[in-house]
């Protein structure tokens, strides 16, 4: 029997690794804050995946790979990002492995030390700023516009399952523009399709804003990021885009002639999205029964189990399942129809609903009688017995209710869970229960520091939204034009 | 003015590594041994990705991913594969930098020393095994069938653009099976499917073929490989597919439970293909005007180029080639209408010459006026000028027939340089001049070592459909049953 599964009320945290071991999503490795992303789980990272290329390319951006290693002294050329990406890093050293004399087994070469060190990518700013030194000239070279898939390494001390390991997989642009201008437009419009991404294909409602500046990437004039609520009313940061100004073309001297034939330094951004958002598509809609997918990005978005005592009964519902799987596939539709013999199917219903199939059909010798079948969406969990004949146009329609389902209960509970406050009393006393909250805050970093300090939230960002409204902050009472959003986050 | 191109006739190495330069495909880095894939060679790799992925999901196989890290240990646990791969590999022995105490710079911090180092993954074998270890307790958990897109390094001292690296990108299917019999069929299917991609949409005539002994993969019991004869008549491994028989299991200690509850170590294979595909290709068809794509792996399919006068003429011919555009497009034709005004048509055409666009059209005044065309193929560098009404299906045409076109050419001159040979007199003075030596060999490690000493050319493989034919070494005297293809190899 399949053990109980822990509640999200009884104990979150252990609800998500539970679930990510059940959906068979990933699991951890033998090598420290390493993942395995399993194939149920590697499945959806494609679907989101390729919907993201998608829009990198039909907003003109092409793909491209760089080094996996960073010479040590690249990443001291920017000064801030040093200090930012230095700390947490895997570092080669060596480029041997020989045997040992004393027969013991394989050691280091101390031979093969190499001269310069190498640090395994935390982020590619620096390698591929390295590289657009070469190819820009003149304003004629621009902008460039380059997306790369990649994996980075940072070392971090406390890990967890797609929300924060060592290694992870993401997607990192890097732009290169004549004007200041156009490089803000940019770092802007792909805050935009990450936004629109997430809405429209994870059913995930996020605040697009603007982080505060100790909260900036390292290296960046300004950093842009959307951030989404997860049912325990942590802020999670979903993805960034940011506007690096002239600070990286300035490290590494990369200048174009302009029409005059005037030398200015380049504007840059980076923006990027990781393997951290199959955490947070996770927190947004799952439950205590397991995995809940948006039918966009589900890897099997219906199936189908039969039920029957003799061969001819599944003969015949194989065949309707069959017609139907057709019928599915010309409609784009992905189809699994699990008739395996070994497994009764109650365990195949927890199965299904444990890893999230958005639509669930099964059929048996009394609807194969009356031309009938079960249909039980994972949403709601409702389910009904519908006529056979039109299912496939039923099941389209479905799809579609469930994938906008998923975001009117995520905004629902986004708009609910979001409330002003006007003192630090409040804040203080609520900031336990979750959520947003929208306050007054002065603009200084000692205010901020103090607030994380007293009360571990964060300012999540400066939403672009805001509207301006007069008041004070609620630490200090010194004067504020916008609220903020402050949450606990992931 | 651009260069005169270096010609294969002149020096084929120059003209190789120009022409990778000069299509834009790709350029070394900083990093010693490292490559930076530049977005038109990214955009060919990524159309090889997708036609291989199809292909590997169509054959029952997921994606997934595993730690691009392995503890130093992991690798020793099988005692070929350590020999085969310890010796160049990248070593992680540290996690932290720090700055220097004197202010020079960061530092690599000597506290944050890992206990075990960790190599960058040059296969993934070990790693892999480690975690199927914990997947597999019964025959009803196998076989498993995964493939991973992923990055690995191999600290090679020689590198070459694309065809030997220290990083490189590939993939790697990684299967686990019941039967020896069912193993030894997946390596074969996947054999097939290699030779099936390189043959229909790289246009590449390959022999399929087993290695010797000496020449198999490090943990293998058994290597197929797919060979491919490049235009100096040296041959490229193009592919590899290993029956790695029970090694890993036994290494990793991987049971399963068959059905009447025995336990038995697991049946394993590997198989992959890397971006040394790109280097196969630039080789199998480019000539010295650039490179020569075919169609199937073509980012632009088709370039069309206007020559004017005056804004109302380029203003007609626009009209013409968006019509056109639309066309192609609704037949999944990719297309590129140039109208840059600051690159005069001569210097346009020799750019997509060079970039080996498989079809080119040109419209001036003359032919908006005859309602004509002039089109250019790449490959034989025909011209015509044709009609424009019906030009659509006149290039989707065009495009199969040089995509066939390639391919006959690659097998003519596979054909014309394969020859038997019976005397190792006759085999040593003809093996500079390149090409395929089908030659008997007494099937001992010695001979064959002899040979690559006294020639530098190895046994690329043992055809599959090699027919039995008594004979004897050319070198020994020694009976022998198959002739086995020998030359000079990349």
């Amino acid at each position: 029997m399949a053990q109980k599964n822990t509640t999200r009320a009884e104990d979150y945290s252990k609800w998500y690794n539970e679930l990510v071991y059940k959906a068979d999503l990933a699991e951890h490795s033998d090598v420290r804050g390493c993942m395995v992303i399993k194939p149920y789980g590697y499945a959806i990272w494609e679907k989101m995946k390729d919907e993201l290329d998608r829009r990198f390319k039909e907003t003109g951006h092409s793909n491209a790979y760089f080094p996996l290693f960073i010479p040590k002294s690249y990443l001291s050329k920017e000064a801030s990002h040093v200090e930012g990406f230095a700390k947490e890093c895997a570092v080669v050293t060596h480029y041997r492995l020989k045997n040992a004399e004393d027969g013991s087994g394989i050691i280091v070469d101390p031979a093969a030390k190499l001269e310069e060190e190498l640090i395994v990518r935390p982020t590619s700013e620096t390698i591929i700023w390295n590289s657009y030194k070469n190819w820009i000239q003149s304003y004629r070279d621009l902008p460039i516009l380059i997306n790369q898939w990649a994996n980075v390494v940072r070392w971090e001390m406390r890990t967890r399952l797609f929300l924060r390991t060592a290694e992870f997989l993401w997607q990192e642009g890097h732009t290169a523009h004549a004007t200041k201008g156009e490089a803000i437009q940019e770092a802007e419009q792909m805050l935009d399709v990450y936004a629109e991404f997430a809405e429209t294909c994870m059913a995930m409602p996020v605040l697009k804003g603007r982080k505060t500046e100790s909260e900036r990437f390292a290296g960046a004039e300004d950093t842009y990021c959307i951030e989404a609520m997860m049912q325990d009313g942590k802020a999670l940061q979903a993805g960034t885009s940011h506007f690096l100004g002239q600070n990286f073309a300035k490290a590494f001297d990369v200048k174009y002639a302009d029409k005059e034939g005037k030398l200015e330094y380049v504007w840059a951004t980076s923006w990027g999205v990781s393997t951290r958002l199959m955490g947070a598509l996770i927190m947004t809609h799952s439950d205590d029964e397991g995995l809940v997918l948006p039918p966009k990005l589900a890897p099997i978005q219906v199936v189908a189990v039969p039920i029957y005592k003799t061969e001819s009964e599944l003969e015949q519902i194989s065949l309707k399942m069959a017609e139907l799987g057709q019928q599915l596939k010309v409609k784009g539709i992905s189809f699994k129809y699990d008739k395996d013999d070994n497994k009764r199917p109650g365990w195949k219903f927890a199965e299904y609903e444990s890893k999230g199939v958005p639509v669930r059909l099964a059929m048996g010798p009394r609807d194969l009688e009356n031309g009938k079948v079960e249909i039980a969406r994972r949403d709601t969990k409702e389910k009904s017995v519908i006529d056979f004949e039109g299912v496939e146009d039923y099941i389209e329609q479905l799809l579609n209710e469930i994938q906008t389902n998923l975001l009117d209960r995520a905004k629902k509970r986004q708009f609910e869970n979001t409330q002003r406050v006007d003192s630090y009393e409040e804040f203080k006393a609520k900031i336990d229960g979750g959520g947003f909250f929208l306050a007054h805050w002065d603009g200084t970093k000692e205010t901020e520091a103090l607030i994380k300090e007293e009360t571990q939230a964060t300012i999540r960002c400066i939403e672009l939204d805001a509207e301006q409204e007069n008041g004070v902050c609620m630490v200090t009472g010194k004067p504020s034009m916008y609220r903020v959003v402050m949450a606990k986050a992931y």
